[in-house]
């Protein structure tokens, strides 16, 4: 028999929304664990009781106080505004709930360092949300490099490329300093960086320019930077808000000595693959990763049929309810807060590298 | 206040799977009728149970005699093969469900006219599972058309491409003639039946040939077929289970006086669009479907995050719903039974042309 | 010591420029024959003079009956208008001369074939210009399939879309039934008859449409067709002269039981290739054909370097010349007389079919 | 009357043979200079008699100071390794010769510096060998750009990706520091900065990184950048000889605030244009690049034929005896040696950039 799992939810926005269609989605599907959705807690009183009956919450507040506390609660789900994360979170942690905390883990790495510390040292299981760990093509090329079907890696090129931030008069909380810690940088740049060490490895110096083009704006639209690896890959990060055109394009390519691999999040079911084999046809193949013995693709439908961006929640929030069972640990291929903690050493390494116009060594406490 | 429907839903696997998963989503979005999931039927008892456990159905029966009369169900929605769609979809339409059966209607046109037929008589709602209408790049396409943006249209090329079939082991119901009537023309030929009417207009005639590669196999593997349509258009239609590394490949291409458009199910959030605007730079864009202007992008993500393929049955059921609340009719852009028969006529044409050689006519009732 | 070959052309146009520019390349590479450009004739006095003067043909005519005839001359070429492919090459042969005509070899099957019974008696080297067996992509093709890499071929599906023709003002002798035969048939409906023969085998029957869209128009512009092989792989064929946007898309897609391939002539460099292999990572190949190991591609670049349309003539050319000094034979990479009859043939058919309704059995003499 | 140019052609390999296959192409087009092959001259004696035989050189040398001096040579044409650039170059020039010259013009800054000044003092015209600025796509881009239809440029992304230096055994004189110069930074790095300024402006600053992977290798492999031009763009730069799978795919990508724009050379005839229209189909359009009213394509073929990658050889060279010729300058759209040296001045700051960890301004003498 299959146990319940309690949930409370922090945030009914864009990722409340999406990790509770995951929560519901996993509760039909094969998973230790069932989600209860608990309780929904969020700033609007109106929107969040909205949200907690459309969703099936049991409950909802508006005081993220009340749920994080509660004995029905097993889990908290942390989707709240960046300046959010911390307290929340730690208190959760601190109340004996296992978290879930949306990236950036905190909006520096002295904030993160804390969170990730003070939920390390009470045993519970963490979560950071790179969903994008959770997509089938980026599990399958971890897998590959895993078992050395690359060789020796040499470069790495990501870039995280939106193009809606080109409007003067945009003021979500996420262009607000105090609330999202930073623009591009922790929205989209978090994310190369996190693919960067899941698939490469630990990054061990950048060269980089964080840069604001809107006027009047006071968080970044992007950042460019070259990289080098320990493990002697070197390569290029980028991220922005401002490339026309490119609506989701989080693109990376991996050249390695016996194979390439290539993505293109707009194509989120793509894997693009050279091998160094003998045939006489050589090119890079366009793999549709749908196949029914993928990790994750038994889930989903036939060979051929595709999964959507949304269900990278269902993989992520599955793998951390395995977790929670004793199935699995988080890591090695959910992130966990120390990679939370470890991305956002690395944006702090890029703004440290962009004020002082030097290569900056990235160094992990 | 949201009205609840009853659902009844009979079969359990692909499809039966599929629909449920839409049904439970739909509880969450915006409805005019909130899916309840009263009833499942399945011809294997463990199976069915198990199933009904999953997902939430209030009960279960190995008899669908058992769901089609349940007054506690509004909608019955047939998800089993395809022997079984006549007898109960009318059983359930005479006493008074709304129907929802999955393509293709019936065996041949016979059958499916008498299914039309009787469940038209019962004024009931009728919809034919022709779910990629339901596909946000395709109802784009067809919106452009209606606004003219094409012009006047010259070519359909369609074709339906999988590569599962080259098994001689294979004998699910899908190939046995008795209880899938037929095999690719059945399963995805009527798919491209259904769009080239949806998209382009009625087929005038089709001269065709029926082919079975596989020895012992009692159901076709592929048809050809070259096309006129009543308003001028001509073209090529195919569908086959053995085109090797097409994994789910409906792809058709229309070309106008003033515009052409081409898609392909494995990239099912792509539309490529070809205007005769006065750019200097001309060429096919391709269009990643996913602004929220979109009528059903809304339920979704922010652009340029891609929807899977099980939405499109999300999409097709909230249609239903919405006709089946007043708001809406389930034609022009979803498939009435009206839809199921006259593809069901043209795919039999095909038969009869493959058979005598001749072009032929096709002949609505 | 390399021996030369004089030239007489035919032709200063379109056919007649590509095919001079590969006869002066050729002169650089190495050949069996170095050309001379001996002489031209075409029908305006001004014209043919400028075009002798800028190529440098020592001299120049405006009746063919001049070149047919002159000792000089080794090898006569044939780019003029469909209704001059006759006589000028049947007197060329009849003269000793070996003789390369442009596609279609005539303008219908009965002169195709009394042109290839009057040359094939003189014995003289024949090769018909379907220059498409030398994109360097189109033949690796063959060499895979020759090679039996494809297993059973099952399909063929082959298009060749074009989108100039949606004018009605176009009065080229290509629009004058007298002087080219027919229309987006004979102009590129024969050469996707010929890439199904060369790389699949003899077309069995046929089962089609010819169309004429534009009106007052006396050639047709579209065909449409399903298609049996004689060695059991079915299809469609297509041409068209009026696909929007589609500029020169000569697009084929073979499927075997052990691999599939596919092309559009815009990428001319490229070949999609699916193989069964037990790669986990499945998926079409984008092959960048480029590397120097291929029969053609010696003559160029290093790989990744990509050949223009034009070189297909001088891949074509050299070949032809190769067979003149008795290296190789036309066949079977290059298409002979008898190849430009059998595409006729085919063509024929489909007209037939497309007047009579039924589907016809292609009958060769 | 068209006057004919002498040409002294320096190297008969790679580039030599490229530029003459130019020429005599150019000898049968409009141009007001019809060259003449007059002299080449190559280290080897038997290689280069032999090329002088293939290609009609009128007279071959194995010591270049033969031919700079030749009163019959209008034109010298430095196709030999980096290391022969400077003195050949410098001496032609100084006898009157009109000079293009291959990149990089010199070995470094301070070589490209010298050769640039003592050339441009003589008078002549010269041209450096950057010829991707002669790829219609690329040329395209750069009148969409003039035209003001981006609008403010905010990225540039920049990567020549080539995969066949993973091989100690390599040994030409790419390999040999005193010949070359560098490695992938002369070879393939001065062709992202050459079109990163042409395309968008001067380069302010650089934060490179140059690394060699193949032991024993004396020059670089790979160089990464995070790159500001002086009009406020930022973005990146990389090449490298080692990215698996990946011939010859020079990639680049625009983005300004009205549109953007997207290349790779491995699809040379395509240009990926985005743009901010009204149109609710909004996409990159891939623009097949052949339209006979573009600047080069009037010399080839009607619409939808593609040209090669030899045919930029041809455009450029066309384009520099307009300018001897006095129907033109070579710049804008041509490389100057002043180009030549900018270019180097880059690459050398980034060199500096990679030794120092050092952002460094570029600073032009």
């Amino acid at each position: 028999m299959t146990h319940e799992i309690g949930i409370g939810m922090l945030g009914y926005a864009f990722m409340g929304k999406a990790h509770t269609r995951a929560f519901r989605e996993i509760a039909a599907l094969d998973s230790p664990l069932r989600p209860r959705l608990v309780a929904i807690a969020g700033r609007t009183e109106d929107a969040v009781a909205a949200v907690a009956d459309r969703y099936g919450y049991e409950r909802w507040t508006t005081d993220w106080h009340d749920i994080v506390t509660d004995p029905a609660i097993g889990l908290f789900d942390n989707g709240g505004p960046n300046s959010l994360h911390a307290e929340p979170t730690i208190a959760a942690a601190e109340a004996g709930k296992h978290v879930l905390c949306e990236k950036p883990l905190g909006r520096d790495a002295d904030e993160s360092y804390e969170i990730w510390q003070r939920v390390a040292a009470t045993g519970v299981r963490h979560l950071c949300g790179f969903n994008y760990r959770f997509v089938p093509a980026v599990r399958l090329a971890r897998e590959m490099i895993d078992a050395g079907e690359l060789g020796e890696i040499r470069h790495f090129r990501g870039r995280y490329l939106q193009d809606w931030g080109d409007d003067p008069s945009l003021d979500t909380w996420r262009f607000q300093p105090d609330e999202a810690g930073s623009g591009a940088l922790g929205d989209l740049g978090t994310h190369v960086v996190d693919l960067a060490r899941f698939l490469v490895g630990e990054i061990l110096t950048v060269s980089g320019l964080v840069r604001t083009f809107v006027k009047g704006r006071r968080v970044d639209d992007a950042l460019e930077g070259a990289v080098e690896f320990e493990n002697g890959t070197v390569g290029t990060i980028e991220a922005t808000r401002l490339a026309l055109g490119r609506r989701n394009a989080f693109q990376w390519e991996i050249n390695g000595s016996k194979a390439s691999l290539a993505f293109d999040m707009e194509r989120l079911n793509e894997l693009q693959v050279f091998r160094t084999d003998r045939d006489r046809a050589r090119g890079f193949k366009t793999v549709l990763v749908s196949e029914t013995d993928h990790p994750f693709l038994h889930f989903w439908w036939p060979p051929g049929h595709i999964v959507g961006w949304g269900e990278t929640f269902v993989h992520e929030i599955h793998h951390l309810l395995r977790a929670i069972a004793g199935d699995t640990d988080v890591a090695p291929y959910g992130a966990t807060f120390e990679d939370g903690y470890r991305a956002a050493e690395v944006c702090d390494a890029i703004v440290r590298s962009s004020a002082s116009g030097n290569r900056v060594t990235v160094a992990y406490r």
